[in-house]
């Protein structure tokens, strides 16, 4: 049976650890060039390997902070005159050892290529160097009237949200980072640098190199900037939660309120342990049963239409009340819950570890795929609560585990394999926005098969004949 | 200076004409399995060499009309084994040369791959073959209450649509067919086989190979089943026509209708000596000054509002009045009037032929890209009236040409670059929809440069070694 692990596949692409004399020479040259800027102690080390799977942490050799795009052509110049791998690195918030180096080398730390260059607001469109983080763009914007709003729950960079094709909780309206990005500038491992696309909001011109990067996973190159697609602020904004009898009842809310075309913004399920666990954590009292949190954005008469329309809704598939929450106040503390999910999870069981999984189906087959999940949960005895961006027909089991028992473990893994296999025989896929990384490459395979993969790895040789970048995520 | 043309590009892949006999052998191995379904009357190949472009008609040796995935299987395997090269057909009203035979070979036309697979209307999907054509796709799903919204005026094949990244008048609210293509089946000239996707709405599951072949242009391999995101029918729509005393004007009152967000479904530049042609075309009696078609959807209260407020938007930029249609065949007429601009430019000048350029440009330079591009017009001489989706800053100058006289060809290809470089120096791109082809692939090096063309050379010839899939276009 295949499990997510750090372990090679077969087919991989082919890849020795660097000769030890190479890698010193390497670190020598890079460490004239940036001196305090290039650190190897253990601790930064270890922190950037950081991963939050099964997989264990491989810490790169070295871990360099660069500060501009020449920067980093410089050190990916050295990098592949001594064939030593790179690990593009933003906050390292990603979950599946993007960020690992099973065959050890130099990770690029990015969080100081952290300059906002344009924002243009009659174009909405900004221009932003990769460790930049969302929030930190955000807060940037709120004085030019309009907003990012790709949010994948953590304050991540958005080089990270580029690499693994982030999404979130806004995805359902905003669609996620391959609708969102208009261009990026990168380095390949090549040493090739080019910018992918214009300015313009749209372009036949050739192959798409925007998207071929986007979702990459740091495998292709170093995005060292990238131009993203704004909004405008909203005039109003209305949340509000639902009870629901049953995730089913949940779901077809959820499928109504898509079909009819509300717009709405956010639409997010708790399952009634995710919302037992919420309450202790949050210090909430909502009722536990599965819930619906909901936004929507428009102007005030519009939103409040629309509000009336979901409670509707709601009732004929047997849910509600709905009820608003009119006050900033309330809002923030419902959405802060919501995104405060996966700490809630974690403090169910104290000392364990929580993993998160991440399929994504078609919506017409969500129902069945969250009760054969939860069922199958029920019969494992693992404690799993389960929040999901419904909208898009994507949740995930916070698995809480304890990792120092190995059956737990072994019965995780087992679970976590169920749940992929159930999803691709629904049509969906074993990741919707948290990427392949090491975890999930076989699952890769599965998915779309030995010729897709081929196609993959036939990309990956033709721009990095040498695989050193960021090599063993994706395709091996 | 280059100029849009067949010829070749320094730095093109290799690729010589296959040897007569290869060619016959493999003519003949298909006509053994094809029968009457392949074709090599000059007719039919020149039909399907057709072009709309200063390109000359370059036909395929043959023309095999496959039925199924499978057939296509074979034609490529044939093709591969003999080295022939293969060019998709769909309906041959692309317009960059993309369905020429330059290097000779098979025209492998899809127009009998028409069945529409699947509707899943709770997903808000369908699967389709590539044959199947946008307008025969929305008569059959009227009944389903859903619709396909992209619309790039000719009733194209889909598969086509895939191939250049097609967009039209919808594009300013539901985004080109890179944002409304699922997953695609697609069969390489490697003869690997695949679907790029799941049918889940959003996947962080490798490389993107779904973009990578929305906008290829065929030459990666063929498509031959794609699955589409669908829209709900709307409950009202509105639209209505706005005269402005300048295109500048215009363009203020596009960039303040987008900027504060009024969701506008449509909106569409005509310059005056447009509005004057069609007038003429389709017997309207419009004001002869710059004018924006606009169309809104939603609720009925919604469209109302929105109307209200693009009215008000309008007359601050200086103009209006803003006038609805608010019957059905008012509104079908101004539409029709405005997808017959092609015709309705043609008709200025009898016997000539009309040639649509076609650059994309930031909305903040929108308004002088149009003057300067006017301007240029006017000192040269050239007749090109401009219909622009001015919503997405992408723009068409209809010019209309003798092409019996030589200075007039030079003339009309100067100017055409001259727009092109000018669009690129404000961060614009040489093609917002029609794709490369043959007639742009030198201004594509310009717009990207030398290392993204080394890119897309290296993914063509990773998935395509032999360059037998549609060579000659794009890449070279």
């Amino acid at each position: 049976m295949l499990t997510p692990d750090n372990g090679a596949l077969t087919g991989n692409l082919h890849r020795t650890k660097t000769s030890p004399e190479s890698l010193a020479l390497a670190i020598d040259i890079l460490r004239q060039k940036f001196g305090e800027r290039l650190q190897t102690s253990a601790a930064v080390r270890e922190q950037h390997g950081n991963t939050l799977q099964w997989v264990a942490n491989e810490p790169p050799d070295a871990v360099v902070f660069a500060a501009s795009h020449e920067e980093v052509s410089e050190i990916v110049r050295v990098c592949m005159e001594h064939r030593v791998p790179m690990i593009p690195f933003g906050t390292g918030s990603s979950l599946e050892g993007h960020v690992n180096a099973p065959f050890g080398g130099i990770s690029i730390d990015t969080s100081q290529m952290n300059a906002i260059l344009a924002v243009n607001v009659e174009d909405l469109d900004c221009v932003v160097q990769p460790g930049v983080t969302r929030k930190q763009l955000n807060e940037h914007l709120r004085d030019f009237g309009v907003y990012f709003p790709i949010d994948p729950g953590a304050d991540a960079s958005l080089g990270g949200m580029v690499a693994t094709r982030a999404s979130g909780t806004n995805a359902v309206r905003y669609g996620t980072m391959l609708e969102n990005v208009r261009a990026l500038k990168v380095i390949t491992p090549g040493g090739l640098e080019f910018v992918t696309a214009r300015r313009a909001k749209k372009s036949s011109a050739g192959y798409d190199l925007t998207r071929l990067f986007v979702g990459s996973e740091g495998t292709l190159g170093v995005v060292t900037e990238i131009t993203l697609k704004l909004q405008g602020i909203p005039e109003a904004v209305a949340s509000g939660i639902c009870p629901f009898p049953s995730v089913k009842a949940a779901c077809d809310a959820v499928i109504l309120a898509i079909q009819t075309g509300l717009g709405v913004s956010r639409i997010e399920l708790l399952d009634a342990l995710q919302v037992k666990a919420c309450n202790a954590y949050s210090r909430l009292t909502l009722p536990e049963t599965p819930m619906l949190f909901v936004e929507f954005q428009g102007t005030e008469a519009g939103v409040a239409e629309l509000s009336d329309r979901f409670a509707e809704i709601a009732a004929e598939s047997g849910g509600g009340p709905y009820e608003w929450a009119t006050k900033t106040e309330d809002r923030n503390r419902l959405w802060q819950a919501r995104h405060d999910a996966y700490w809630a999870a974690m403090a169910l069981r104290p000392g364990c570890k929580c993993i998160s999984t991440d399929v994504c189906v078609p919506i017409s087959r969500l129902a069945d795929c969250l009760e054969e999940t939860q069922a199958d949960l029920a019969a494992t005895g693992l404690t799993g609560p389960i929040v999901g961006h419904v909208g898009d027909g994507n949740f995930h089991v916070l698995l809480v585990i304890d990792m120092t028992s190995d059956d737990e473990v072994a019965s995780g893994k087992a679970f976590y394999h169920r749940l992929v296999e159930r999803a691709l025989s629904m049509g969906g896929t074993c990741t919707g926005e948290h990427g392949v990384g090491q975890g999930k490459r076989a699952f890769l395979q599965e998915e779309l098969g030995a010729d897709a993969l081929e196609v993959m790895r036939a990309i990956k040789e033709a721009i990095d004949p040498l695989n050193i970048m960021n090599p063993g995520k994706i395709t091996g």
